[in-house]
């Protein structure tokens, strides 16, 4: 028996044992056919078969108990209705867009398991004294349009209405595919939810990584959601002939580029939480038998802690500084990203690490590497999440992201016992 | 006075003073005017532009009083003939091909300084004990075809037949270029020279590097012609989220070719005379927030002694192979070139330090980092290159690649130095 594995469920959850696994990953497979790909999951903000994902969504919702509606932004927004006086909301959501040839369960499995326990809860007769909202968010991937988390942006009410005017390769704006879809672009500020109003923020998704796989745990505590720094530089050496330019007359760009990845790496390396990653590097137009004389590279830093990531921040641009005069090179920065680091609500981990306690588990901590919608509502309502064990080593954004039907099982049910516990 | 300025000429050569150098550079601007591109200095293996250059080349060694002729494989062959029986052939030779949006002298400086010096002997009615071949090989720089140094092959008798087969871009094939100017190929093979005719093989060239400039001389002596080895690289690591995978949990294919470059380059710093250059890297497909499942980079390493060059090679190899063990990726390792290194003549090596300290300078010995026709002579005829100073820092495959008139007069005025002293 794995370490990992709970006990027998006992109480409450115990009725639903085993069933709501199956059911998300069966869920999630239907959901996957709508898709702008003949052979892949692709789900872009707003295309027919994010329209039909959309539309999918909120019958499943319907069926499960919820009023839903579609609202102009694309959100689906479900409501498990608590008939207590003055009742607040808990929010339970994740998105439904996808990246490009992307997994099945990345944002989805965040709208399914508390799908199928309302649909539970529901079925059971069960009331709550709070609204449970169910949202699928309509957009957080950021690769339509360049620019992410449309969804949970407006029901945060952190809509930036310039996104309106964004437009796809294609040419079409934002503002005009809401409109071809009956929208109505100036309804979105509306959207945005009153914080008094609100019980807190939880998603469940898929962890990404491979730190729960590794720690043999199926579920896993999120301390807080990493900011990003995000950057471009673009390196100006001295172009010249590879054969007759001594080693030391050069200006390398490439040689100096090369020195930035491994201080990166190296920096980045020496605290847990910390991530430094040079995604992109290139030298435009180079030749076999030419010294660049220019090369362009990226760099992403993120961790779980503020204080972390700019101590890292500051390190690797004074480095980048110092190897820049050394070898006499120009090196020009663009920042591309900076989104701070969220830290989860101490509270709603609490609620996740009694759960996790009660299931027999043991509770297991860890920074969300990357960004999730859960950061959009950073001041104005408790944020917490819930990361499930990701498998084939962590892959995500890919076909071969999986999650077992045990592990699914295991979040629904932890979600279930949390809801029945909750004492607003 | 700069002390790499020669004394005033004296004896044969001094009747030349001067008018030399201008006529070189006047040469070299009408010839650039046949260019592929409407914008700068073009001129690939027959296109329009290159035919052009070629009966240009003709006309004028024919001016020169020269017999000259366009061979099969595009060369312009220029016979400046001596009278005596059974006289050996002096091959003075470069390229008139160049790089895209290239220098005016690459090349061509090789071919116009033998052509004025032929054109000042046929004038002042001197004749030789032997026949000057000035050679316009039609083919050095393998841009079009992406191999490299037809004519000369074709001349050295080392035409490699398959190469009629290869195509450009455009899907058009060497033997259809040469048929469609009236050129048969299957003529290619009897243009190859008997050794037991030649005395040797002579090619002025523009350094293409900094170090004449730096030494503040205006010609060097090339000891040899670098051997060139490249590679292609291909790393295959694991692709993942740069938020979610941590940094012991990776296998980053850029940081290792990082690690790989910064390896090149410092063991082609350990000894003169050695370079090793990565020209080309590249993550496909790379994203700011993935960490790179794949790397592409080139590797260009080139001494001046074989035993030199193969030992970096080697350390370099088995640096990548503990760099791709280490971090759990696999290195593909493709040669793309691997040319020897061909040690110039001593002899013509004295021929020429003979004739520059005539003139009053110092004899300055350097290898050639650059590959150059030469090499194709290598074991046919004696081999022998003199550099001429680069200016603009040494910058060469540029629009700024630059020759003064004073140092094209001193190339020139060497050369018809040597050849009047030379006794076959």
């Amino acid at each position: 028996m794995l370490s990992g594995t709970p006990k027998q469920p006992t109480g409450a959850a115990a009725a639903a044992a085993g069933t709501l696994g199956p059911k998300i990953l069966a869920l999630a497979d239907e959901l996957a056919k709508h898709s702008d790909a003949p052979d892949n999951l692709t789900c872009l903000y707003l295309t027919d078969a994010h329209r039909a994902a959309a539309a999918q969504l909120r019958k499943w919702m319907q069926a499960a108990g919820m009023s839903a509606e579609i609202d102009a932004v694309g959100n689906v927004v479900g409501r498990y209705a608590s008939s207590t006086a003055g009742a607040k909301t808990l929010i339970v959501a994740s998105h439904y867009d996808t990246v490009r040839n992307a997994g099945k369960y990345d944002g989805r499995l965040g709208i399914l398991a508390p799908l199928v326990v309302v649909e539970h809860l529901n079925r059971t007769g069960q009331q709550l004294p709070f609204h449970v909202d169910v949202i699928a968010f309509s957009e957080e991937e950021g690769v339509r349009f360049g620019t992410a988390y449309f969804g949970s942006a407006a029901i945060a009410g952190r809509f930036d209405k310039s996104v309106l005017e964004r437009r796809d390769p294609s040419g079409v704006s934002v503002a005009q595919l809401i409109r071809a879809g009956g929208g109505d672009p100036d309804e979105i500020p509306a959207l945005a939810r009153r914080p008094q109003d609100l019980l807190g923020y939880l998603e469940i998704h898929i962890e990404q990584g491979p730190v729960l796989l590794h720690e043999n745990l199926p579920v896993g505590i999120v301390t807080a959601i990493a900011g990003g720094s995000r950057y471009v530089l673009a390196i100006t050496g001295k172009s010249g002939h590879a054969g007759t330019t001594p080693m030391t007359a050069r200006h390398d760009a490439a040689a100096t580029a090369a020195e930035i990845v491994l201080f990166v790496e190296r920096r980045c390396g020496t605290a847990p939480g910390l991530v430094g990653t040079v995604g992109q590097i290139a030298v435009p137009d180079g030749a076999i038998n030419v010294i660049p004389g220019r090369c362009e590279l990226s760099i992403d830093i993120r961790a779980d802690e503020t204080l972390k990531r700019d101590a890292a921040i500051a390190d690797v641009f004074a480095e980048i500084e110092r190897i820049g005069k050394r070898r006499g090179v120009t090196i020009k920065t663009t920042e591309m990203q900076n989104t701070p680091v969220v830290p989860c609500s101490p509270r709603i981990q609490r609620w996740l690490a009694d759960g996790i306690t009660r299931a027999g588990l043991r509770p297991h901590y860890l920074p969300s590497g990357a960004g999730h919608d859960g950061i959009l509502f950073d001041g104005i309502t408790d944020v917490g999440m819930l990361f499930v064990r990701c498998g084939n080593g962590g892959v995500s954004h890919s076909p071969l992201e999986s999650i077992t039907a045990d592990d699914a099982d295991i979040s629904a049910r932890l979600l279930l016992d949390v809801l029945q516990k909750l004492q607003p």
